[in-house]
This record gives C-alpha cells, structure tokens and sequence, in this order.
C-alpha cells in the first residue's frame, strides 16, 4: 500500500544505477576473499587533478587517482566511510527510497564502540559532519561515473521554465507553455525528463527570479520563440544539466543574461564550463556553447563602433560602485583561461578601470519593453554575445 | 506588436489599482487648489502600532496615524519620495509594466538640482538606498489598502505546489496533479489564480524544499489526499497568500511541518499571524487556522501519555546542540502573546531545558517511509498538532 507512485522510469535508472554500484564495490569483496589488502581506487578530486579541456571546453578530472586501503591507519576511517555511503545508496536504491544528502549524513551517522588493542573501551563516530559524508558521496560519484542524481538522490531544487515545448515527466505530459503567470519547477532528476516536442529558437537563461518572471508576465517567449529559464541566482546541478539537455539534444542556442558584475560572470561560467570545485560534473552538467548575452561593460559604457544602451544621466543614476571583493573576483577570472578571449579581456579590463558594476533591474527600471524588445532581441540579431 | 500575453484579468486588476490609487492622491490636489498646505495621513507602521488581534488571531495595525506635511521641511522630502513613488507605480499600471521593488527604486532614482534661498547650487538624490524606496512603497500600501501584489508589481518567488486540483492562471487552466516529478511555481499575483476544482482533504506546508521533493517523489499527495506545499525556507508573500487562500476560500485544513528548532517555529509563526514587521499584510497573507504539526520537541523526548518517534539511540545521533542564538530566539517567541498556549509553552521550555534542535531529514534519515507513512499520518490522525 506504501507505494502509489513508482514510475517505470525510477525503476529503470535504480536498477542500472544499483547494478553500477555492486559492480563497483565487488573488487573489494574479491580482494577480501582472496586475503589481499582491500584497497579503493578513486580519480583525484584535487584543484591539481582539475584541467581546462580547452577541445570539450569545459573543466574536466585529469588522470590521477589515489588508492586508499583498509590497512592503512590513516586512510581507514576514509575507506569505511566511502563503504558505509555505498551500502547506504545501494540500499535507499533497492528499498525505493529517495535521500537527500541531508538524509544519507543522518543515515549514516552513528557510534563505533570497540575495543582497541590495549582493551580500552573507545568509541569512534562513523562521521560528524555533512562535509565527511558529502566528501564519500562525490568519492563515489567520481568512482562509479553516477551523478547523484542517477542514483535518486534529491536535492533542493529552485531552477524554474517555461516555453513553448511539451516534456513527460514521470507518468505526465506536461505543456511548458499553458502554465499561466505561474512556471514548471524542475526535477532533481532532469536526467529523466524526456522532451518531447519543441517550438522555440532559443535558450535564454536569467540569473534573476524576478527578471524571469517579469519576462514571462509580458509574454516574452511566446513573441520571440525561446525557453524561458532561471536558476535563480548561482544556478543548482539540475537547472544546469536542464540547459546542457536542451542545447545538446535539441541544438538550442543558449544566452546568459546576468547582472554585470564578477558574480553575474560567474554565474555565466558555472553555466559554461562547470564549478571548478567539482568539476567532475562538468561532462554532463556545463554548457560549453552557452553564450553570455549581457548585460556587459561594453553594454554599459560603449565601445569601438558600439553605442551604449544607456544615456550618460541613467549611467550616472543606475551604475554601483564595485566593492573590494568584486575587484578580487574580477582578477582571479582574469586567470581562468576560458576567460582569455580578446572579449572578456576587454570586459574584466573595463570593469577594473571603472570598478562599478549595473543590476538587470536597471535595464527593466528603464522600461520592460526596453529589456524585452529591445535590449535582447538586438543583442541577439547583431550577435553581441561574448562566447 | 509589443503585447502578445496581456491578460483580461491583469486588465481588470489593473484599471482597480490605478483607480484605488488615483482616490488616494486626489485629496492633496484638491488642498494644493485651495492653497491648502498639502498632506498625506498614513496609519502608521511602527512596532506600537502593531497588535495581536485575538479574535482575528493575527497581527494587525492600529488605530494610529501620521501626518506628512509638505511644508514640513522635516518630512518635505519623505512627502515627496512617497509621491514620487505613487506616480511611478500609477505609471506601470497604465503602461502594462510588471515593475519589480527594485525596479521601482531604478525607476525614481535620480538627482534633482535646485537652487537654495541663497542661490546657491544644490543636488539632491530622491533616494539612496532601497530602504528609502521600499519604505515609501509600503506607506502606500497602508495608506491605499492595496498589497503591492494588487499593483502588479512582481518579486522573486520560491514557492511551489502539488497537488489533485485544477486552477486558473492567466489564460491556461493547469492541473497541479499532473506535472510529473516537478512541481507549479507559484506566481507572484496569488489572487489572480483562480481555484477550478479540487480533490484533496488538507493542506500540507513544509518548511523545506528538498523534503517536499521527497513527498512528492513518493507519492504522498495522491495517497494521503493533500494538496502538498513548499515555502522554501522563510516563506515569501505569494506562497502566504496561496495557502491563505486554500484554507478560507476551500475550507481546507492547513499543517505545517518544519524543523524542530525557534527558526523553523518562526516559519510557522510567519504563515499563521503574519510578520512583525510588516503586519498590515496579515489580513490577507496570514492564516491563522494553521497548525503546527511538527516537529515537535514532544516527538523527540515523548510527554506524558506519549510515547518519542525516535529511540534514545536515534535521538543521540540525531539531535544537535542549539546554539546561543536559538536560545535568544526562543526566549522572543515566548513572549508573543500567540505562544502563550499550554502546549507551546510545554514546547519552548521543553526546548530550553534540553536545548537541542532537530531536523525534519533526521526523521527522512530514518527512513523517507517513516516520515511519509507514519509520523505525518499519524500525527494528523490523533490531532497530536499544536495550535
């Protein structure tokens, strides 16, 4: 009785990714019973281990791994915990459950008592904070090939979309196009999404919720033909993975509109070329043909045979003075190398001599239909991207 | 050609604010003809001027107003940034604009030069800071009665929903029962929504987003009949209003489910009298037949003739230390007069003699079953919620 809505769909990728995760841990056992020293072989999660594939365009793992082994003292405790998260998704996968990571740290968590070799009564916990189990997650992501997400793990998800497309979803077909002034919220599962037909051009992707939402209640989509997305703010893995979908399977061309300033940049980046703290994730989360429409310097102060979008008196209203950590933000993307362009060197070198930076809200504060018909639709048609 | 999606109810909201809006400032250019000195009277917005009403059961304004006059050069320039703000706002509603609070501040933000009675050069900004704007907008919603949902004006939303109903928004009637393993955003004009038809028994809120992903990918909502909401955090106004609107247009009972800790009873203490801030939104956005229905501190450690949902040993793994600030929260809660209930009582001290917290993953850790077949049911079912 305790199961109304187990979609075949679920079924499918539990059992795949239950049979990926026995696969994985069934050396050890091997190992075991053959009295060798069990041992974990895992890809190097290290910022050396992290390179730009300037060929995929996006940052990928290298080739170092570590070996962590039971019977070394100091790799112990690592190797249980990696072990005991395992046996916690292989069950919660079995069992039909659906954790969140949340879920897996309390799972997990509880108190060793043993003995040590001097009979001392001692007592040791499996972890005590989220960072440990969360770090014998990515261990075992990085270890199997599984996201998280293959192995209905659910997370907290805020990425919102509307256009004009069809998608199933579980059971239902759902029309991105008649929700009313209200928008779909996407799964923690955008990997089972199956898209099933589609009448846009493009992707445009907003940092801002409310930006978004304002460019709904215009009706924006419908008159230029595109999906509408947010990731409301620093975007989650599943809006990510949604945006890297539909410009792969679809070949939708995907435009940033952010905030200008380092964060808004960087918003852009995680979209692009993915986090460079995870960037495991990145083959199948970033975007790396996503384009960042605006707003850019140049949008703002002009350039060689470019026009600003706003008179000198909106500057002078509009424009923020940048803040010491957006300066420190801005010079330690001058050193990513997907930000070597000629146009980004222009972008970051603009915003260091000027050192201030304009909201999106801006644009809309000088009229929607500005930002709506025609600050994107002429960025857009003139190609005014920076890729 | 710049309007494909103006709807008819937009419309209509529309032509009533700009009317409210119109009354309201009316009255000063009748003084200004007269050579009367113009003002404007607002109820005021202060801490003392806010009450618990106990019949109604939730914070309102009181009797107390304010005088801003003119010619008072104290108040001169608040007089004028809270016009400066009506005339924009009355320019959006006749414009089809969807401003958002930051957009209204872009959209006054500029400097006026003036001479002083010495002739000397003088500039001034009509606002700095947000505050100042935002501040003269809610002295418009108190003075015209009128929520600044009323005057289309937008914000970023977090609030989603499923559930067996159907509902209008805007042109299309979307089935909130049918949106695979995502969920319906909710808009940020909740009084635009129209409530079609609907299949369910109760309404249940809760606090976090990624459990209310858990409950849906259940199935919780079908089995147990409810139309299952998330705020995502401290909740925003549309999601207030929404569950507002469920419970006394639909007669619907409504439970909400946070942590076990004084942010996640503040959640619940925002959704049932309104915030103390802000409380002249509460006779619309707050629903004060909400009730609590956990976690409580009595579900951890048990009451007399109640037996704990989780085992001592659970419970060693689950609780966590609350530290100085939740203690400081609690105290504050205790002297609001709607926690002045026995069993509320019973819950802070309960809380401030243990001084521990628990979150809902805790019980999802034990088990998403646990907490999806078991403790919400149950609860719900010996009424073991508080009021």
């Amino acid at each position: 009785m305790t199961h109304v809505n187990i979609d075949k769909v679920d079924v499918d990728a539990r059992r795949r990714a239950a049979n990926i995760m026995r696969e994985s841990i069934l050396p050890i056992l091997r190992d075991i019973s053959k009295l060798k020293p069990p041992k974990l072989v895992i890809p190097k999660r290290t910022l050396s281990n992290t390179i730009f594939d300037p060929e995929k365009g996006i940052l990928v793992l290298g080739e170092e791994v570590l070996e962590r082994n039971l019977l070394d003292i100091g790799e112990t405790r690592r190797f249980m915990q990696t072990l005991l998260m395992a046996s916690i998704i292989y069950q919660a996968l079995i069992e039909n459950e659906y954790p969140t990571i949340r879920d897996l740290y309390y799972r997990g968590k509880h108190t060793i008592i043993y003995k040590d070799l001097t009979r001392r009564h001692k007592e040791e916990n499996t972890w005590d904070e989220q960072s440990e189990s969360d770090s014998a997650l990515r261990d075992l992501e990085v270890m199997t090939g599984l996201l998280r997400e293959e192995m209905l793990i659910l997370s907290k998800e805020k990425g919102k979309v509307v256009g004009d497309m069809r998608i199933k979803s579980g059971p239902d077909v759902i029309d991105l196009s008649k929700l009313g002034h209200g928008a779909y919220a996407i799964e923690s599962t955008p990997d089972l999404i199956e898209f099933l037909d589609v009448n846009a051009e493009f992707v445009l992707v907003v940092e801002k919720d409310a930006v978004f939402q304002q460019l709904h209640r215009i009706g924006f989509w419908k008159q230029y033909k595109c999906i509408l997305i947010t990731g409301a703010g620093q975007p989650d893995r599943a809006t990510r993975r949604f945006v890297r979908r539909l410009n792969e399977e679809l070949n939708l061309p995907v435009y940033i509109l952010t905030d200008s300033d380092p964060y808004g940049w960087n918003i852009y980046s995680v979209f692009k070329v993915g986090s460079i703290t995870l960037s495991y994730e990145s083959e199948r989360l970033a975007t790396p043909k996503a384009k960042f429409l605006g707003v850019s310097m140049t949008d703002i102060f002009g350039d060689k045979n470019k026009k600003p979008y706003i008179s000198e008196s909106e500057r002078k209203n509009f424009i923020i003075k940048a803040k010491e950590r957006d300066i420190k933000r801005a010079k330690e993307l001058m050193n990513y190398s997907w930000f070597q362009t000629e146009k980004w060197r222009r972008e970051l070198q603009l915003f260091l001599e000027k050192k201030v930076k304009l909201e999106i809200e801006a644009l809309t504060g000088k009229g929607l239909k500005f930002l709506a018909h025609q600050y994107i639709p002429e960025k857009i048609q003139t190609k005014d991207w920076i890729d």
